[in-house]
């Protein structure tokens, strides 16, 4: 058969159920993939390829018990592993050997996955940068603060990994290497054994190379049952948002929403431009009050005791936390609670959202993860977004196009996703 | 001087600051209560007796950090603690040593207060007891979860306790041990460390011997500074809310809510009974809904690798979850915003709501920690609730009255329930 390293997650499951493949011989070519190309991408931080064979050999022998039994996954090393050392990305954490699985991860276990090895994480999923480079150009960072496990996937070195966002850590490095990033809905996939950065916005998601394999997993994260994504019609409608990010937006970019959009309405569907209600003119200075407010508490621990640790470009990041006032906090987390009411008032005759992934193609800077500034009035509204891979910048590096919805709607989210992903795949064979 | 077991934690910090205490001594003795009284009580999963004493001379030899310098604190054993184990209440945690700090815990230390040790938790803070019992009564439950905390500052153990609250783990065990008991508004104490069980609801609070107590306390953990409780004026006014359990009310709560009532209008407040809005009727299904689905997915690693340690009743609590479809939980969610958006629209004009603690005095009964059902719907509601002692039952047992007010209105709440503690305070003089 061919090069196992290239299926989906539901593809390599089929065959693995099929009988055609085994977890192990999926295992071993993934492991030969990362051989061949770690030096040069560094998505790993953790990787024990007896421990990840001896895994795959148990699922194995098993009947299937999902449908992705015997799939091999990245975990951000920010999500606790009972048998795998969780390093936070931080040198405090060097040996740290957490007691329990995160809840997600024994979630994944128990639909008989293969927990293959941890990936790089920022610092404490901040912006202090791993060791990843993107594999697409490894002058460029893979963004952050997923870095691993968007490289990962973006690399056939893995078919799923899971990511957490708390600005933009999911669908940044998701964009920037050219995979499927999907963040859900706030608070459905539980967090428990995850280090908690900001708990107003951590969310837990996933990086694949579909859309299907991103409900999926997603899915299976959330202990719900994988539901096929329903058919959108042939004329869905997106409202195209340049959000308040957008003076920042990249020629790469404005060229893929401009493709997006052209590919949408030669697909079927409607696009009408919509601009943000005036609430959320504060949007992004209350997310970063948010996200410092909480963080500087967050991270007590490692400030009292291991303040040497912690790098400069960390303190930094939340050291605003440390001096803003409870009345300040309220204030943000008033202009959360509003625009989150907002939101879908304004766009509920729309199917989802269309808005840009990131600024451009990933920054030529290793030191430097990308701006999230595209992504953090969505994570402090809590709503589902995807980013789908497709288009590229005028470097040849691969721009996201991300599609937003409503809280509690990430079905519908995914649906709209989905076939905005065929009506891409459909203009790249165009161009081929 | 006096007893120092017998000061608040207020009292103690400050004969430390002026040199007539130290926190040496204040464990000293405190140790020594425990020994007199720990065959009975048993409030303390992890206690050495070297290690607090060394911990507090550390904070003797130190500036006061803090208005609570010095003080010793009991820490529920679902926080993660650096130096001391941290069991969850359950076997599976045996031996499990965290490598870090809850955040909270961190953030008393920075204070420069004393961890005494950790105090005994229901198996993961659900039902099944721990050893604990009733100081008052040791034939009786302390209440659940936070069995230990309420327990130990109950009995002069330990001044004050962190507990943590999903149900009604605070407020129930504050008013089954005749102390103050702290639920600040969801989301203020941040949880980072704290083992989750349902992340929607559970909230990190306090026991204490006083509210003054209470607000500095939770003020260090929320890493706030410390105010002043403003003077609610010589006639505040509650309303009194019987909430959907009233049914269950016995004999103790009934005669507990009439006093209470009787003293706030001879102290010069005012109270009106008020009924809750019909959307209401669904709270207490809605957050049994929401508990009992996150939870369910909160242990998947104890559920996947340790069935057999887990006991009957936890697998019972949970079961429920694994059954709730995503439409469900979204309908309990919903059911939560719509209360939530209602309730302080129907009581913004008063400053606070009186409603029980309890159903009434802690039951007979050691393997039953009590109903927690006059607290789960202000526990879903996310607002403050303070428990105050004061009155007793028919069997002479504590019996608590509850002060609740609105999400972000802590400052307010602890307010009122200052006031409302001097008029109950007044009323036991009167009798006594």
């Amino acid at each position: 058969m061919s090069d196992p390293t290239q299926l989906t997650a539901l593809a390599a499951a089929r065959e693995i159920a099929l009988g055609r493949l085994t977890s192990e011989a999926l295992v071993h070519a993934l492991l030969e993939r990362i051989d061949a190309r770690n030096d040069t991408v560094r998505a790993w931080t953790y990787l024990d390829r007896k421990q990840a064979l001896a895994e795959a050999r148990l699922r194995d022998s098993e009947r299937p018990r999902s449908p992705l039994h015997g799939v091999p996954v990245g975990v951000k090393d920010i999500l606790d592993t009972h048998d795998m050392p969780t390093g936070h990305g931080s040198p405090i954490y060097q040996d740290n050997q957490p007691s329990q699985d995160a809840a997600c991860v024994a979630l994944l276990r128990d639909a008989g996955m293969v927990v293959m090895g941890k990936t790089v994480t920022t610092e404490f999923a901040l912006r202090n940068p791993g060791a990843t480079r993107n594999p697409h150009d490894p002058t460029r960072t893979p963004g952050g603060s997923s870095s691993g496990s968007a490289a990962g996937v973006a690399d056939f070195q893995i078919p799923l990994g899971i990511g957490t966002q708390t600005s933009g850590s999911i669908i940044r490095p998701a964009s920037f290497c050219g995979v499927v990033g999907y963040k859900p809905t706030h608070g459905r996939i539980m967090r428990n054994g995850m280090k908690i950065l900001a708990e107003s916005l951590d969310t837990i998601g996933c990086m694949a190379r579909s859309v299907n394999d991103a409900n999926a997993f997603a899915s299976i994260m959330e202990a719900s049952p994988i539901q096929r994504l329903a058919d959108v019609g042939p004329s869905p409608s997106f409202a195209f948002v340049k959000s308040p990010a957008w003076p920042e937006a990249e020629a790469g970019s404005r060229s893929a929403v401009k493709e997006a959009v052209d590919r949408v309405r030669q697909a079927g569907g409607s696009v009408v431009e919509i601009e943000l209600p005036p609430v959320f003119k504060d949007a992004l200075e209350a997310q970063d009050v948010i996200m410092t407010y909480e963080a500087w508490r967050a991270l007590a621990y490692e400030r009292y005791f291991h303040l040497d640790k912690l790098s400069v470009a960390l303190k930094q990041a939340v050291a605003a936390g440390g001096d803003h006032t409870r009345e300040r906090y309220d204030w943000a987390r008033n202009v959360q609670a509003t625009c989150k009411a907002m939101f879908w008032q304004v766009f509920q005759k729309f199917g989802a959202v269309l808005t840009p992934a990131a600024a451009g193609e990933a920054p030529k800077n290793l030191a430097y993860t990308g701006s999230p500034n595209f992504n953090r009035l969505w994570t402090m509204l809590g709503v589902p977004c995807v980013t789908l891979p497709g288009l590229v910048g005028p470097a040849g590096m691969p721009v996201g196009i991300q599609c937003v919805g409503a809280a509690g709607r990430a079905h519908e989210t995914l649906a709209h996703a989905a076939w905005l992903e065929g009506a891409l795949q459909g203009r790249l064979q165009d161009h081929t």
